[in-house]
């Protein structure tokens, strides 16, 4: 037996053990008061506080070996634990500890001709596993939300952060279960042995529901391998349409913003669709605002009749590209930018830019997509501008949710019935 | 190449058509009125009655196919499409009609500091796999249920009912088409060969979610093979809980009714437990009640030491009978046995009888199954007792739906943004 075979068995066994306490905390978790989860998340969150010290001096460690292994300053950057992050996980803490507890809600309920009362409560899904990069401070946002809405969690961070990852988790967990949490609530992957993620994805008996957050290439392994549900965005290829009825004043400080406002997230726009009435009006004083901000733009034919650009493929309408690069079409009708956003898009967010009330109305019944807008930049799609607070992060699956996923998400429905003896006939 | 082979890729090309065909009426299907999924529901329940003697014919090979095959005649029975089942069928799809269609509710709305109106309205899943085993109304129920949702369905019904199948499918087809429903919007596998369920499982890049009907062992194929999300139920291994403070007439008759009405249903009970004190008052009259209905007994040690039965092996606390077997187990407290059902059960329905207010609310609460009933019979869980008219199947995942799966859970939300150019900052 090869030396990798061992160290994988061992892994397994650890993830086995792993799996089965979260499960056994589940059943614990699930009747937890709003007020111990609270005082949980208050307490925890005092306590990132008073560990600035010793947060400083993991993340050292991660930040000296990440160095060492040549890591991006970009990179690099993304990993560091300055107080002012420190601080910002301890308010993120305390802002999940104000947002309203979703379990026990009644979505539904129904009086039985017999007269049993039947009603939908919500309930925490139970084991929620969480695969994620770079950023320590999804340790504590991620956890934070599965404690609050009262399932138990499995955290894998990125090898590079497992310095800083341990000692946040190790701080939450401590303030945590001092607030009457039960032990394994939340639990951290101590190992960096790319195995355990393998292991991980086998544990249907005791997981949920797998949550990643990451690039495309974890995501895309996770889908592929996974035992376990998973819900996640794997691509964020946002449109936004400029309709002939647009206020082109208002289109292209929209699409500005769409684009450039944070152009490596998935709600950034990468596709601009433009009618063709108003191509000419529009493109060139839009095109020149994006390379004053040094955007790339790839247009179709009729696009680069109008402006200088370099030639689209037909792979450039399929592609997310998370920088400052934006392909840009001219077509003939708001049937053919919606043919083209439900063929090409990736159903995470599209907009229309139009004073028609008509078209408006048929843009948003058409598109197929987590977040469909008029008038306003995609951008916006975010659990906490949708006014869900925090959120673990967006969905573009059509089952279960689709959107960000916050508090209500992490739950599932549960039918209690309560009778007086009675029976089927 | 061998045949096998090419069978198999004839299948793929025929699959990945009809995959693409449901996928592009899936756009035209989103936002179809009702009243055109109502006319349409109608005008088949006509075409069913009109069509008597089509129906009959194609049965007549189905039926003459399951003698020569020498199928069971519980089965043959399964198979028989009687005038009384074709006016049941059509009977089914007008109480479809007369459902409210869940698509277009908005389900909550939100106004952004900024202004805009950002709301999540029900649309259509889209494109739903229907794989089911013998009975040949699933095909009509199913189409109907996807139909009124403003989904398009694959259908992939059993062999041995493929000329009732594609005789059903095309009826309703043909009337659903003529009331205005698009084409591909309903499609039925037209080959047997074993390998189109296998390629139909591969459609991730068409089909939304699988959502199968028939034994365990279909079931299971299916989740082992799937890539797509598949919404099932699994196992019903459902429990009923005779607490100390039970009234034990009442016990009797709610737990007879959960054994015996239809034992062959996924939410009769499996599995009897009883609390220690009220064991040898209940236990004896209870048995005696089953033993006259021809139902065997399967105990634990205690139970054994009050009533003659067979010794239960831990392996009968797993199993789902589905058949006049019950497994019978001697408790000492609610704890125990809420313990009990969330080891081996299958968290499907699972009852306590009892008169305490607290055990019963801490039963409810801590009995971790889709639908968890105080002093009345597991036989309830099905959409229709629920309030939800007719269902596609009841699942056991937590994720997406949980319980019966009805029109609503047939359904995604999307998030709808109507602005006035507002960007973020």
């Amino acid at each position: 037996m090869s030396e990798t075979t061992i160290v994988a068995s061992g892994v397994r066994e650890e993830l086995e053990r792993i799996g089965a306490q979260a499960r056994g905390a589940a059943n614990r978790m699930r009747s937890l008061s709003t007020s111990v989860k609270n005082a949980a998340l208050l307490r925890a969150a005092a306590g990132f506080r008073d560990s600035k010290e010793t947060l400083r001096s993991a993340n050292a460690k991660d930040l000296a070996a990440g160095q060492e292994k040549g890591l991006s300053s970009a990179l690099l950057d993304r990993l560091e634990l300055t107080d002012k992050r420190v601080e910002e996980m301890a308010k993120g803490l305390e802002a999940v500890a104000a947002l309203p507890d979703p379990v026990g809600n009644v979505e539904s309920q129904y009086v039985h001709p017999n007269g049993m009362r039947i009603a939908q409560l919500r309930q925490p899904i139970g084991v929620i596993g969480i695969i994620y990069e770079s950023r320590p401070n999804v340790t504590a946002d991620a956890a934070s939300l599965c404690l609050k809405s009262g399932n138990t969690c499995i955290l894998r961070g990125g090898s590079e952060a497992i310095h800083s990852n341990l000692a946040i988790a190790g701080i939450l967990i401590e303030n945590a279960m001092a607030a009457g949490i039960p032990e394994y609530a939340v639990q951290i992957i101590k190992t960096t042995d790319r195995a355990a993620v393998g292991e991980l994805l086998k544990l249907d008996k005791y997981v949920d529901v797998i949550v990643p957050r990451g690039g495309k290439g974890l995501i895309a392994r996770i889908y592929e391998e996974s035992r376990i549900p998973v819900v996640a965005h794997l691509d964020g290829n946002c449109h936004t349409y400029v309709d002939k009825h647009a206020d082109l004043a208002m289109a292209q400080r929209v699409c500005l913003n769409a684009k450039l406002q944070r152009p490596a997230t998935c709600n950034a726009m990468e596709t601009l669709l433009v009618h063709g009435d108003v191509a000419e009006a529009f493109l060139p004083v839009m095109v020149t605002a994006l390379q004053l901000a040094n955007c790339e733009v790839r247009g179709c034919d009729r696009t680069c009749r109008i402006i200088a650009c370099t030639p689209a493929t037909d792979e450039d309408w399929f592609t997310e590209y998370l920088d400052r690069i934006l392909a840009v079409k001219v077509v003939d009708s708001p049937e053919e930018a919606i043919a083209h956003i439900n063929h090409y898009g990736s159903h995470h967010s599209d907009a229309i830019i139009t004073e028609s009330y008509t078209t408006a109305e048929r843009f948003l019944e058409e598109v197929d997509s987590a977040a469909v807008f008029v008038n306003a930049s995609t951008r916006f799609t975010d659990g906490y501008e949708f006014g869900l607070g925090a959120e673990i992060g967006i969905s573009t699956s059509k089952l279960h949710c689709r959107g960000p996923m916050a508090l209500r998400e992490l739950t599932t429905l549960k039918y209690v019935i309560r009778g007086a003896g009675q029976v089927r006939e």
